[in-house]
């Protein structure tokens, strides 16, 4: 690891969650707001915009290795790859640049906010809420969502593909596989909570929704809100404390 | 080939297994059963999924080579690549990975479970089904997707691209080209039945589907089960045995 | 480029076409046929199924250099890239390649074909056929189809990426762009005609519909066949004579 | 940076942007127009046709480094990549190079422009429209959609990989993460405006629609066509000025 300048750490994690919650907010916008040219798009649509989004923002987000999710920090803290600032750092800077993509969110589809009728579809640009509500089962959900998210990304870390301090120290070949196994996981465990598997993802919407003057919002749904940053927090330590255990084999 | 160590050989095979399992029969949860967001997403989608599984599966598979199949166990030990206790030891794994992988999903989308009206959706979850029974044409059917499976990855091991016992040893430019396969080989061969291709995914979860307490399920469809597992082992020897000839040529 | 042998030069392209023929002929079959699982499917199910199905084609085919289509042999033949001698045997094998193919698809598919009521749906699995008929407007379709093909693969030649008779000589970092550039040609160039770009992908077929033994079969529209065959071999020549000018630059 | 010949540059834009033109307005042609295979396929297909196009368009314009786009190539002077030599002659050749793509997918999908019966989707092909008009906010929709573009390429950027003047100088990898990105702005960011995020895509078509003789065509609809111009040249100095700040971290 060479020296980490703690200043382009934050940044670089503020810059890639930014990039990361406006394409993802963005492609459930496109599909769930009336009036759209995405509108009705269906599933596998926002599973390609999700997966997308985690390319582009681990691209902008070299710097700091791009962890852009608290889950992933957290498991990446156990592991050792990164130092107890930098843990808190990336927090606050992944939930900072939440908040500032989802706001641009907001800007990009305005005026489909505006003439979209329906309450819950705008909370659902910005946040996750569940299919049948049951706070237990949907953390289990959660936690497993997250648990894959987290383990695969320690099958990388093996091959010495994640460097932090490094300008430019993740390419394409790192972001594509992050971007098709968050378009896994969307497809294949997301159906019953929506897959945040992301705390900083959910919740900084989350508050965006709640400050914004959004025409005809409804609640916040602050009930729900600590399953999506609790399960993801709760999956990425079962994750780190088993991949030594099960990929790091001999190694 | 490095020494191997057949305990770490062992867990490699498993926890790929159940990662390929836990997204494979995930994604036609997500679509078949009620309420899911990816509700009624398409088959395009369960071919996503899927494929996408295997990448997944590969991944947290390296020490091992990633089989994760019986029919490419088989095919690897009549080509030499694996000897008899890794291709025992392998088929073992992958039985009970797949068995993991399973019960894995049903806890992922208990209540979609629970909340499902037939019990027929519930079974497609985790085992194949023909769309028309004729169990001589659906062994056809899965004999050839295998073949094609297995006939395609050993054009990757002429790269040399498999190792087997190297932790790390297989990297995302490999796990693409299956995961991209598998893609294929669903959208284009399993329309018939559901492209088993592998006889651990089909019975394993099979099994899980008879020993779990599944709310209102029904049968096991035990009388179909040996088609997914004899059909791909077929594919695979017949793989096995057509690549020197028509693969790797004056290689 | 190393000694070629030819016998393994014919080998290499009949087996890569018989694999692009059985993945992309079959997923027209599981989309159109009657009780598939993936019946609907749509479009672009059609066109990532074909893409894949070159995939898989290029991997299998490399001691060739994987032309697998007649339209690309006459444009490596007029750029020098391959021999009088192997220009012919390419395009003898890929015609037998596609047969078999053919006959490989309508065994997988047999109930399904049996079962289906529609003659033209039997006919649509094996051949293309325009959507509005009009044989010059649907030469000059298929001609600028096929032109993109093969500019765009001579773009991959430039790259030094192409190399005959040398045993696993294209990896996946070659088939994949082919595979894409397959996936777009269809979703943006294959509305009017279905996109045949190469000849023995269509005429193969549609010789084994003419000689299988298919329930309920109808014509073979020989009327049309000659649109599929003349327009990519014209787009293919075209290619060839543009690429020197417009790609290889100072090259 | 090795000796660029203006001419060779002038051709590799122009090439490059006839090849994302005639791909990306041909999807759209593909889905809107009557009677085509493709017809209602959606927007997830519209969003993998552009990108592919994106995929297609790079790789023939290699030569350039393959801006394509004025948002890029502004982007690029900014940023002292390109010469101001250099960047008009770009600009230049994109328009033709956007006029010749459009013309050859009308003449592509002739006949289907014939029978379409709306004048509107005749117009959809050739250029964007925006879903609730409103220039204010559709130039602010363009603007935050090409700066995603410009300043994730400009990550590209920083590992090197864009190379002017150097025949063959951009590969497959770098082809790829642009066409995936481009599927991610539409699908993320296409909504309300229809992603034209490069002024020539947009207004090179709208001059070809205006001068062809399109059966039945109504408006080009110049009244719109300054956005689509301006909105991505403001997007594309955006991000030239905020990617030294906040990607080029200690660089």
């Amino acid at each position: 690891m060479t020296e980490v300048n703690l200043g382009f750490y934050f940044l670089s994690e503020l810059v890639g969650t930014a990039m990361l919650v406006l394409l993802g907010c963005g492609v459930v916008a496109n599909v769930v707001l009336a009036k759209n040219k995405g509108f009705g798009g269906g599933f596998l649509m926002i599973n390609w915009g999700w997966g997308l989004a985690v390319f582009a923002g681990v691209l902008v987000s070299a710097y700091s290795g791009a962890l852009i999710n608290p889950a992933v920090a957290i498991g990446m803290f156990i592991a050792g790859t990164i130092t107890a600032p930098m843990f808190f750092l990336a927090i606050a800077a992944e939930m900072i640049g939440a908040v500032v993509g989802a706001v641009l969110v907001w800007i990009t589809y305005k005026q489909h906010f505006d003439e979209e009728p329906d309450a819950a579809n705008k909370l659902a640009v910005f946040s996750t809420g569940p299919q049948i509500r049951s706070y237990g089962w949907n953390l289990v959900t959660e936690i497993i969502g997250t648990f894959v998210l987290v383990f695969v990304i320690f099958a990388f870390a093996d091959y010495g593909d994640i460097e932090v301090g490094v300008p430019g120290g993740l390419g394409p070949l790192t972001a594509l596989p992050v971007a098709l196994l968050v378009v896994a996981i969307g497809a294949s465990l997301g159906g019953p909570t929506g897959y945040a598997i992301n705390p900083a993802r959910d919740l900084g919407p989350r508050i965006a929704h709640a400050i914004l003057p959004i025409k005809g919002k409804g609640s916040s749904d602050w009930a729900y809100s600590w399953v999506p940053v609790v399960g993801p927090l709760i999956g990425g330590v079962l994750a780190a404390l088993a991949a030594p255990v099960l990929l790091h084999l001999a190694g």
